[in-house]
């Protein structure tokens, strides 16, 4: 009676699979990426090879048809198990393209043919293994619901100039997706998001990417210098610039969820490797295996408990999620809904980063001072499971005053 | 969009809107009992009348036919935010019932005639509001494993001697289903359950309950003293004295899950009552309501976070074990499927039982002084509970034990 | 080695060695005073016969001359092993006692003839046992800056009227010290503290004292309706009514040192009564003592490690207060350095109410389910412990606020 | 009014002094050495020029004449908030000369002239700045109690074969003093320890340090093989091979203390640094500095609590330990007392270790995403302090048993 999480759809299984597979494989070069800080090119060669980069585009157009957000992040989190910064750069991607398979269908359904021509060729072109997508939102001294970067309307389009942080998957991404502020009329912003080839002019991704930790993740900054984008590659505009919590759109909670699952693949690998390391006989002097020690055991049942919770709340959450999104297609959800579903998300979010956090830790004290090793397992998972908190939306302190005012009925808009 | 737990099954529906009535009832005579140490009678009476505590004997004797554990659960948490003693006395009762309607169709199944017959007079007496229940199996100097309660064989029967405390319901029970150790022949013992009726000469009830916390429900030490109980009164023998985990019986996991859910109520109970009390507006000096206070609102968080973590954990692995259940009906569970569930059970119990404590303890900071005075709400909650990781199986300290030996693949039995 | 605290000063020791031999005295009439919430009036005359509670009454006036805040809080931490509630009662009056000693001291020196004599007459009564002081500065609705207690000019004096809570000692206080606001001329308020005899009209002591714990210490609400008060018994005018932090009154730092010193002592009974209990041979049928069993040993480890923290914090501390205090006897300290010392006193107010509550709830869980029974020990302290974050100032969310603010620089002002 | 630890000796202040002033010069230095794992050959230079390193060199000999342990505590403390690896690397020589001037001057007293010689020539030559000396004592697959480096007698002294790990030092040590085992009569081991200088064939320091943090304390594995070692030069053999806590030799507690010290300078540098990061205006969009923000004000009063319990319990078990050793000059310790000392010291390691690791964590999500980055000082940190719980004695599940074990009055001996 295994109670690791399943996948509950066929396309869902199958990714499920290829991602324990692949996770095997990129275990295998995770130590040398991360030592180098450089970007698993051969894994991500592999990952479009075996369709998984690209399983989320409908099967007409070459993938596996995956629909379910819920075994998308079950697939992450398996993947995380074989290396981390793999699993982030992976997921950015492949939930965009759960995002834009959904878009794709809705546009149809709305009327909208042009757009969900637009779609299906991008998604032939990802179900093809040609495509590879980065969506940089972060950037230094703000927030990501108040961007920067700037598209400023030009003749047949805009001109973007602005600078990006945390670009995952840079060094290999075919089209960059980074948000923007475009000036309105009323003296302030509307938020959109602009497609931008790597070729355009003036689009640099600047090889700065060093970190303590998710070292293989290509996440560079990206630099916008007057970078031409045609009007019809700004898409997704809101008046809602700075404002946090006037609902969530769907695509957020899509890349989100599954990223959250994969500190949940960590604390998984981190675990396995402590019970395999503690079962083992020693060679030492010592008459008893680690295993058998009791104080060894209380270590291991706290990660236990910690993972116990967090594949419950990755689950529940994740569930709830699916079917969020699942109606949001017939039935546009209210700012209430959304902001209790992110209220959630949110619960789910700290637990899994935190605990992950936490069994790493526990998962170091268990092994002994070779943890401390850089070549060590242990380590590297220390530095990468360090990430989580950072990631937005939102940081815990964030979090907490987020969590707080929903459950009291109160704006969600931080006091910034 | 609400994330409390909720009922699968339409006999399921109808209990927990049953219980959510009967928690609005009993709220009203909790501090009365609470205060007195008094058993809540007249609240048996109503929950008898209204078929609640009959609810899983199957529709043919006069119940409504609950089968799922699991909605057995979300019921049980729903009556305890009205009164966690209360909630605790009828779970007893009630869970009793659930394992004995499902032994009777097993039974059945079985080609077990006499026996099926037997349940199904009991269960029809328990749809008619005739029969209340109580299983005492705690003895001091001892575990749940190691009863001292013993029945020695004599002729036509048994005679019991021993003494059985936190025998909840006692005050009304009309049976008692004490554990107790049958002597075998090779000069140690087997483990059993007694069928002992009140009037039974010898057994006697003592009355003293007086407990800080859970004063409602009736706990007392309940001593047999030669006691004659019929040899067909004798069920459920195994020769297991004194072991932990060669498997777990169900009856043991239908008990306890909806007793751990009890805690997830009071935790939703002073939850509730706290956002409820931050959210009036105050009628002293200051300008701002609690709840507009940054402080007041990380509180809260921290209170959504764990009850999130608990109504999680508490759903899947309440489904894993309605599962296991389902599956145990027609193939016999093999010692490896049972303790790994019992690990999840405990990381579950160790969850729930902690976080609600946490919850009621942030609950009175967040009311200040008040929640200090013996009549406010949260102070009866704080002293209720601190119960939960008292309860058997197991102590925090031995559950940490467990959890760690069975994630380690090792035996069971704790280090006593 | 033993690394429990110890006073430093001759008058200390013997104050210290009081405080033991009433606390084994208290401890015997803790239980029935706790049950009935009767004042333990024997075991105030019995430390009014002893001298202990007279101990900072100089010696020539009566009294041992205790002038060590530190050895005061050693005293206190040490009385409350014996009784709690009995303790903070106690204390209430003896560091009265110390503030008043020390007032005196300082008007002699500064010349304020009048006021020394006076306190001089007070301290002599005190000495020869014939004055209790009780000192209530909490109500309903505020905070201890902002008192609604008014007294209002009058000729001759001032008419007080409001409503005191937590009026500890009230039974048999014959004097009341209650925090006052006066009108002043900008049609704001300054604040004072009136001293009213008990016999005086129109104060009434209401009798209404029923918490879950601290139930022995008398804190009734008092009343004050129309009760006239002489000019010359309204004292300590300060116009920052409604301000945190503009300074802190060292007789604020006096009371509230020694009171969180009790909270050390709760969790040093509850550790030394769970050693005991473990160590015992079991009756029961297990052959090793719960002592030998090594989660248990982690159970008290962790006691350990927080009475350790705790008692550090304390010394610490409490030796920097007794610095400042000294210091203040010829300096008026700065805003800055009273709001430091401040700080570090929240810090440690925090970490001995929190850590005193954590050593309980583990010490019962070392016990067993027989320390849920009301007349177990750890159930009263179970109660009485967690009366330790609701004492102001700060209640823990506030603590938190304060001590970032101070140590970022910030008007220590809580967003009230 | 400041908080931070005070030195209390004349030697002691002039160390502190310049502690702090090798701090602010290694500071510079460290991400450098960090990056790169290579020795500060350059800051031990700086610290021998100074005479920092020989501060407990007597006078007579050209040291300060640093008796205190405290103070070297409080040293150690400030030096690591430069860069914690270069200040456990001094800290292994400091503590050395510490003791070893200890152990001269008792030595002369009892009367043992040649051993007083041998130790004031290596005085000498270390307040000489000519000798810098490494301890290792650990060895992959046992404990500090049981060496497997063994040193077999041999005509004129004892020939050694071993490896050890964490030779801290090593790159620039002159001489070795690794623990070694030595076969006794009885078929068992005697413990002692061997001086090895650096030229002595087959002794070779294999550069293979290579750890997630501390990567500038050159703590590379020793390989001794066949070395000789003149009989002299093996001294403090112990027939106590493999036994925990038969009294703990007082250059474990001097070695141990100030080594734990460092992990408070740690925590005190990510808070420093945290505050100053967020009292800076931002450049960003925010209106609010980022410290006048509630939710960072309640991080950093997290870490203000932390901080303050670790100084208090430093200082605490710091100058109980220091009275122990100067009464350990006149009167042998019991094995009660120094176990006593121990459970303190271990409470003390545990939770300056654990706090410190909180502090860093909680000023990184205070300073956001930017503290991810390799560049960060907070990044390094976070990889530093995690160094702590490694070190021995003990890991924190050993501390934990330890702990207990003499709480309860047991044998100290682990259950290994």
């Amino acid at each position: 009676m295994s109670f690791e999480l399943l996948p509950r759809t066929e396309a869902g299984k199958r990714f499920v699979k290829l991602a324990e597979s692949h996770a095997a494989d990129i275990a295998t070069r995770a130590e040398q990426h991360d030592r180098e800080g450089s970007f698993p090119v051969e894994s991500f060669e592999a990952m479009k090879s075996s369709g998984f980069l690209a399983a989320a585009v409908p099967t007409d157009f070459g993938g596996f048809g995956l629909e379910s957000l819920y075994d998308m992040m079950v697939g992450m989190s398996r993947l995380a198990k074989g290396d981390a910064s793999t699993a982030i750069a992976a997921n950015m991607h492949a939930t965009g393209v759960l995002v834009i398979a959904r878009v794709m269908k809705r546009s149809g359904a709305a009327g909208d043919v042009q757009m969900a021509a637009t779609l299906q060729e991008l998604l032939r072109q990802i179900g093809a293994g040609r495509v590879l997508m980065s969506f940089p939102t972060s950037e230094p001294g703000t927030d990501i619901y108040t961007p920067m970067t700037e598209a400023v309307p030009s003749k047949g389009g805009y001109v973007v100039n602005g600078r990006k942080i945390f670009g995952t998957v840079s060094p290999v991404a075919d089209l960059f997706f980074p948000s923007v502020r475009i000036p309105n009329d009323a003296g302030g912003y509307a938020t959109a998001t602009a497609i931008i080839p790597r070729n355009t002019p003036g689009l640099e991704v600047m090889g700065n990417w060093d970190a303590m930790g998710m070292r293989a993740s290509g996440s560079n900054d990206v630099v916008f210098t007057n970078c031409f984008v045609p009007a019809e590659r700004i898409f997704g505009r809101r008046e809602n610039y700075g404002k946090v919590g006037r609902g969530f759109p769907d695509f957020l909670i899509s890349g989100l969820l599954p990223l959250i699952a994969t500190f949940l693949g960590i604390g998984e690998a981190a675990r396995d490797f402590a019970v395999a390391t503690v079962t083992k006989q020693r060679k030492g002097i010592s008459q008893k295996r680690l295993a058998d020690r009791i104080p060894i055991q209380h270590l291991i049942a706290e990660c236990e408990i910690d993972l116990s919770v967090s594949r419950a709340i990755t689950e529940r959450v994740g569930q709830a999620a699916e079917l969020f999104i699942q109606r949001s297609a017939t039935t546009e959800p209210t700012s209430e809904e959304s902001t209790a579903l992110m209220k959630e998300v949110q619960c789910m979010k700290y637990v899994v980063n935190r605990k992950a956090i936490d069994v790493v830790d526990r998962a170091m004290t268990v092994c002994g001072g070779g943890a401390f090793m850089h070549k060590h397992l242990l380590s590297r998972l220390y530095r990468d499971v360090r990430a989580g908190p950072f990631m937005q939306p939102f940081a815990p302190y964030e979090a907490f005053e987020y969590i707080g005012k929903i459950a009291l009925g109160l704006d969600p808009n931080l006091d910034r």
